[in-house]
């Protein structure tokens, strides 16, 4: 059975932490789509609040998190960290299993880390409108419930492969008071343009987040807010390892292995980068394995290069692991998981040899959720199978080693409004997919010369 | 902004209360249905567990909750109690208005406090299967979650026009192990005769749980397990409200009103009845709203007699409040409160004045959740949208009256898995009913003569 380890509110962290701070070399600069120059604070004034490109650019430890987003992170944090006897007793194996539960959240996953304090530092610049994108809709919730508490008004383009699926996600959004279309939308030139080409676009979330970003800088009052890859929104997300270190410590342990799955790689980061950090000022080093799905294999088979976030390129050029922004990839039910590129500090930290990455295919890793489920009694949300199927492997490796080392992996949310591909899972209708070498040369040759 | 209160682990209850042992009058003997004596415990062997037949005829203040039940609710135990400060301020009310939160279970909702216990006591018994009758699923879900933890199978029979309406419950069960049918089915004698007379049946409650007794009768290594309305189910239950008694005092409150919304009867006893036993005892007396939904309203405008507690008349008789065994809700969402009995320890308590009911139509319930959601950022589930509204209604008068009394309602489940209800709300498409007299009349006619 689970033992539960909850962290005292008062204990909860006071700032987030930011990676920049130690990582042994600079990441790349950031280059504006047009100019190919280094971009400025003022050039991401349109779209972000001023003090989010502050932490954007920061190279600060610790960021203080503001007492009105520590207010409302306290509905369901601290979260709470579990060790997972069941899922040991299930494998039969020798290794030490905790996993964060990010799912307690009102969203049902870690997003409302990063939304909360967008939508706070946005309101305080005197904004009332938010844009953005959602692909499965946890992101889109999120900053719909983010919204809803701080009196804001949100536009969610939801990638139309996803709206369609999972017209629940679109509810709980409009509940919230959000307004959720699906992208590609004839509300901008650039979802007209896309319709114009294909009226059967089932979307990607380059271009969704093509469409917020055009309705955002069309108004002074609104402002984009993405739900992970950029710097800040990491740092947000970093609190879920922070709280885990602390117990960790509760529980007398230290993690060997920590695990997460990686889409756009905000909720890895967030479990990670904390002990990364205290590896590289000289703390215990522990291994670090992100998992993605064979089906949009960004770290495992995409390239280190300047590339667009969005199909549109309009936004700025990072240094990332990227299968080409016009990458679009299958319908596959995982949909957090179906971003081009990669967080540019995640792949900084991948160069520098940081961490390892690895890819499952869907039905392996939906597998491997099920088996979770019944040892655990928490239905894991697709996206979070990965990291499930992830810790699984570990597990039965240290079996077959016969070593007891401490795996922590991060549940960054549950599969409450994804239970039609657990169905699609029982009934044998859910599809693998691995690209052949030749499908994905061809997005990668699109990418920007630098 | 909303400020919660956290119960340290140590201080979850150790056992459950039992208003028997307060009540100033004995509860009316259950009878047999073919003698129409009453029933003793031989009697209800076939279907229960020897452990909770005890706990259903007890009359001991205090029920020791098993270590190994307690483990299990250490998941997600003890649950978060909420000022809500969003709801205050949204509605401009005087009262303070406290919440305790039962959807943080990994089923989202107050039924794993007695799917637990159920199955622990079962298994210990050696039985290896359980059936089951489930209405929304939230019963079948809880049920399936603790057959998995105890490695039981469970037969989940679902009201066919919830099993139509909320696939992903199903798809719920199915990942837990659960097997889950549509209700009347064809596995049973029963299922089968109303099907011949009626093909197209869109179920009850009542003949899902004939269904699920006639499952469990046939085999002696299979015992049925019911989600509500049983006293040792609603004992079960009554953590809820011991634990915002604790909570209670941590806030340095103590209800004036308490409310809670009621189908079969098991949530709102949850929170009321360590409160009314309280108040029995001598301490300080609470009032107590039970609020149902218009289409289903038991306690408002039923009748207080002895009747089946299921449709093909297998149970025994009990005393409650019965709009008729013969009775069929209209394919409402809040399928959770569509059962034409109510608990009788409810009803007893009802009889003795220890509370007052009252009922609201589907939508002004949605309303008032829609409402919470935004303000507080929680989305309930259809059947805690009475509650809130109850809540809301009591918190307006207090406004009025200008007094700042304490209002405390149990908000107990999520409604992740009923978007599609509030996807119709918002659609304009979903129905309000009331009964004229007539046709209630025409269902309590039916009434056994004991």
């Amino acid at each position: 059975m689970t033992t539960k380890y909850i962290l005292d509110e008062t204990r909860m962290p006071k700032a987030w932490y930011n990676i920049q701070a130690d990582f042994p070399e600079p990441m790349a600069p950031v280059l504006h789509p047009a100019t190919k120059e280094p971009v400025g604070p003022a050039d991401l004034e349109p779209l972000f609040a001023r003090a989010l490109i502050e932490q954007e650019v920061s190279t600060e430890r610790e960021i203080e998190i503001p007492e009105p987003v520590r207010e409302v992170y306290r509905l369901w944090r601290p979260a709470p960290l579990y060790r997972a006897h069941g899922l040991e007793k299930a494998l039969g194996t020798t290794a030490k299993i905790f996993y964060k539960y990010e799912g307690v959240s009102p969203a049902g996953s870690h997003k409302p880390n990063t939304a909360i304090p967008q939508a706070f530092y946005n309101k305080q610049e005197g904004i009332n409108r938010l844009t953005t994108e959602t692909g499965a809709g946890q992101w889109g919730t999120s900053l719909a419930f983010a919204g809803s508490l701080f009196d804001m008004d949100v536009n969610v383009f939801q990638v139309r492969v996803s709206y369609d699926q999972k017209p629940y996600r679109r509810a709980v959004m409009e509940t919230y008071g959000a307004k959720c279309v699906a992208s590609p939308s004839n509300l901008t030139e650039f979802g007209r343009k896309v319709l114009a080409e294909n009226p059967d676009h089932t979307g990607s979330l380059g271009i969704a987040i093509s469409e917020a970003v055009e309705l955002a800088v069309q108004d002074p009052n609104t402002k984009y807010a993405l739900g992970s890859v950029l710097n800040h929104v990491l740092v947000h997300q970093s609190i879920i390892g922070l709280e885990a270190m602390e117990q960790m410590e509760m529980a007398d342990a230290w993690p060997d292995v920590i695990v997460g799955c990686t889409g756009g790689g905000s909720n890895f980061a967030g479990i990670a980068f904390p002990f990364m950090g205290h590896a590289l000022r000289g703390g215990e080093s522990p291994r670090i394995v992100a998992v993605e799905p064979s089906a949009c294999p960004t770290l495992t088979r995409g390239k280190f290069a300047y590339d667009y976030g969005d199909t549109a390129h309009m936004t700025p050029l990072t240094k990332m692991h990227t299968l080409g922004s016009q990458f679009t990839p299958p319908g596959f039910h995982a949909g957090g998981l179906r971003y081009h590129g990669m967080a540019p500090m995640v792949s900084h930290a991948k160069e520098l040899g940081l961490f390892e990455a690895t890819a499952y295919t869907q039905r392996e890793c939906f597998e491997a959720g099920v088996m979770f489920a019944r040892a655990e009694g928490i239905v894991p949300a697709p996206e979070a199978n990965h990291a499930v199927k992830g810790a699984i492997e570990e597990a039965l490796r240290c079996k077959r080693e016969g070593t007891s080392e401490v795996i922590l992996f991060n549940l960054c949310g549950h599969g409450h409004f994804d239970m039609a591909a657990y169905t699609a899972y029982f009934a044998g209708e859910l599809g693998d997919y691995e690209y052949d070498d030749a499908e994905l040369g061809m997005a990668l040759s699109g990418l920007p010369s630098v």
